[in-house]
């Protein structure tokens, strides 16, 4: 049996029950180290632990996999929610058709980000990964220029990574050239975590050092405010 | 104090100990009334209770913010995610400024349904509500053609209403003209309930009859793969 186990943005009060009882359940426990740590209070004695780095995600699914045909229950970790942009996928592809799979839902970046700038989810909105490793960059580029046409919200994933630190500047750019100087941008770093910041920024003055890797970026669109230190979308176009 | 509460899709399994915290920490709960039967084993008799039906939101929230402001701490409960095309931003909207306001982020509806039907979320996405109460259906169709030239994964909210039960039709026809007949579709009723039920099927040959106003809809991207009776996104185009 595999559980493929979203813990929420990092604290345990952002986890669902479902993914507490999955991981306290399971005999081994598969996860980046980082995102092991996270869940640190959940762990006893009983659990074997299988981690490894940040590029190895391939690796652990098949070490998940191989484990879970022994006998036993795996709970492959993933931050946020498993089925965005996660292990799920991963995990569905490798296994060819193993049917003891359960993916267990948690609390995404952007949910847990816009409860944190106010409500700039309330209106259509779409999820970028600006990562290119395995998706073009002019694929990239298409998507946000046809989401700043349609006047989403938009959240971006991945907004910097080493090798590309510029993609979030290209990316707002792309959007400014379409939809002028009046829109409202926030950033949250560590969404749910200890050293968690946020900031809300008019589209023409984004500070962009204070945006890394780990950074939500979320784009406003058009009726988007910032009033009263909040980032709040109306729910409509006519109210 | 207010707390808006997301509740996940409706077990108590899905829910955050944030959101379970909220609730017993509150004196007054308010909420639709089918939302408040889902909470029902967390609320004692020290809760007082103010439910009333649909369309109420507005008068909710302002019944909310008026108990708030005599000291009362209040739950607002938003079914999946207070933030997304939830209670949130109208409790902003109507409080004016008012600063003990805190969201608490759920499980929404296109993470649980994504769950339920493999990992279509793998890849870009966007959501799009269908509902027309607030925003022109030329601005809705607008965004499903732009969507579907950016081969978004695309989740559709409200696909069906009492006054409008073709738009989720007419969204399927504008995609198809687009992108053409090898997409997969996924269709999600009372996702994490009781009664709930998921169908997979090719764009060409969906069952209209099988989606109603509570039924989430997942169109997938042109990698979107249908194997072993699950609905799956590659996470690249370069895999």
């Amino acid at each position: 049996m595999i559980y493929v186990v979203g813990i929420g943005p990092g604290s345990e009060a952002m986890m669902t029950q479902a993914a507490k009882d999955a991981i306290q359940n399971s005999d081994v426990i598969v996860g980046y180290k980082t995102y092991i740590k996270l869940i640190e209070n959940l762990l006893t004695d009983t659990h074997d632990i299988v981690s490894n780095g940040m590029r190895g995600e391939v690796e652990r699914c098949r070490e998940a996999i191989r484990i879970a045909r022994t006998g036993k229950t795996v709970a492959v970790i993933s931050s946020g929610d498993a089925g965005i942009y996660g292990m799920a996928g991963l995990v569905y592809e490798l296994s060819e058709g193993q049917d003891d799979i359960q993916i267990i839902p948690g609390v995404t970046a952007s949910s847990a980000s816009a409860a944190i700038l106010g409500a700039p989810l309330m209106h259509d909105f779409c999820h970028i990964s600006l990562s290119d490793l395995l998706t073009p960059i002019d694929t990239i580029m298409k998507r946000v220029r046809l989401a700043a046409e349609g006047d989403f919200v938009i959240c971006f994933y991945n907004p910097k990574s080493h090798g590309r630190p510029t993609h979030i500047h290209d990316a707002i750019a792309a959007i400014r050239a379409i939809k002028g100087d009046q829109i409202v941008v926030g950033v949250v770093k560590d969404a749910g975590r200890d050293d968690e910041s946020h900031y809300i920024f008019n589209i023409d003055s984004i500070d962009y050092d204070l945006i890394d890797m780990t950074s939500l970026v979320i784009v406003g669109n058009s009726n988007t405010k910032h009033e009263y230190h909040r980032m709040v979308t109306p729910r409509g176009y006519a109210l």
